[in-house]
């Protein structure tokens, strides 16, 4: 982490909630993140671009996203959070298009098909790639933590295989900060591999709870996202910099717990 | 099903498996798709489109993709292979890009995230949600085939769970052709759902052997996917020709095990 940054601004741009003013245009999509990108640059550890809130224009989406993409500068991660996964020869396509085409610097797979769904990704030694553990999403109960024969819980099966896949050093663990408890259990389990935590704000998570968290196991290799609670902070025409303001309350917040 | 077609035609175009003559225009994806649709429309019971293939390629890729689906006749059912699945919020934006942007009549989901990362595909009743559950490729070992406490193994448990989504009658399961004695074994869990079999052909699961499980349970309502074995029978400019005596030569074989 950089700085003491943790937190990755979630551009998940839903045109029904993009301020009027720049509603009008059909590049609105764009103009809302590019004025995002360039208020919150310097305090973001991240950004993390949802893919479906691009596809649902079809091409012209993902003419938005790559361009959006294109402008976030080279020192910043960009996450493709686009939870990908398929048998070997389709995965190699997934990771084609989110590393190659639109360059992004990591991305969010799901483990579910296995080994052979998630080496294709791998194989991009100098990106990181995030895959699904236990998510912040109340259907986690229905799968993830469902209970195995050998006592585990489902997800900790997953980040058991991740610590395998990691030979490139390149794997992470996706983890809802909707589950707390679960968080603080796992994190000798998750041991040194990063960890991106969907969740707090809208879905219900607690920024000081993850912290803490973290913070108690000395550990620094976190990122925390944040969508709807930064970029729709305001529905007005200063949602630039109300996105700003509070990415940096956010940011006190983290440092106050951490104490940085 | 359609008059005792049951073989769904894959769209795995690769412009690196598509003859050299047309391989030249920028189009020639395209091309390739809209003369295979052409030669194999009166025999194909399905088109299958991997999202993958096109996503490649960025907005050009997702225009390939419109343009493919759009040519493909309204009578036959067009399968957008995508494979998504999110929070609920997200899966609502994956499901609009599918169903509306791209007028799938059906597509295929992961499960790992559970009820509300399936929920909004399912409002769409008038299409077919082919739901993962145990999955043709070797990485299916890794989580899908774990024993659960309950006895149960992980792709069972979610067969189970898609029985109670299916409401509104419009789920289906995603089963791989290579497993064939998981097949025999779950036909009576899996009761009336369609069956998306995946796996035929390059992955090694045998045509007749499928045919004959559904055949021994008196059971018609499953797809079989070929996706290279028909669309790259020939790599010569008689491409389109091949792939459809190919599809006939199959149809002849179902029929045949079916004693239709």
């Amino acid at each position: 982490n950089n700085e003491g940054k943790f937190i990755c601004v979630g551009l998940d741009t839903d045109i029904k909630k993009i301020p009027q003013k720049i509603k009008s245009s059909p590049d609105s999509i764009f103009k809302f993140n590019k004025e995002i990108i360039e208020r919150t640059v310097d305090s973001a550890a991240a950004y993390k671009i949802n893919f479906a809130f691009y596809e649902k224009y079809g091409p012209e989406g993902y003419e938005l996203l790559k361009r959006t993409i294109d402008i976030i500068p080279d020192d910043l991660i960009t996450i493709g959070d686009a939870k990908r996964g398929d048998i070997g020869n389709t995965s190699t396509m997934y990771a084609d298009s989110i590393f190659n085409f639109f360059s992004c610097d990591a991305t969010t797979i799901n483990p579910y098909m296995g080994e052979d769904s998630v080496k294709p990704f791998l194989e991009f030694k100098d990106r990181i790639i995030f895959i699904l553990a236990l998510t912040s999403n109340p259907g986690a109960n229905n799968f993830e933590k469902v209970k195995l024969e050998n006592g585990n819980y489902l997800y900790q099966e997953v980040i058991s295989k991740i610590k395998e896949w990691n030979s490139f050093n390149n794997c992470g663990v996706v983890f809802g900060a909707t589950q707390i408890e679960e968080l603080k259990n796992n994190l000798t389990l998750i041991n040194n591999l990063p960890v991106l935590l969907p969740g707090v704000g809208a879905q219900g998570g607690s920024l000081e709870e993850v912290v803490q968290c973290f913070k108690q196991a000395n550990r620094i290799n976190f990122l925390i996202n944040i969508s709807r609670g930064i970029i729709y902070k305001s529905s007005g025409d200063d949602f630039g910099a109300m996105a700003a303001e509070e990415l940096n309350t956010l940011n006190t917040k983290v440092k106050k717990e951490m104490k940085m």
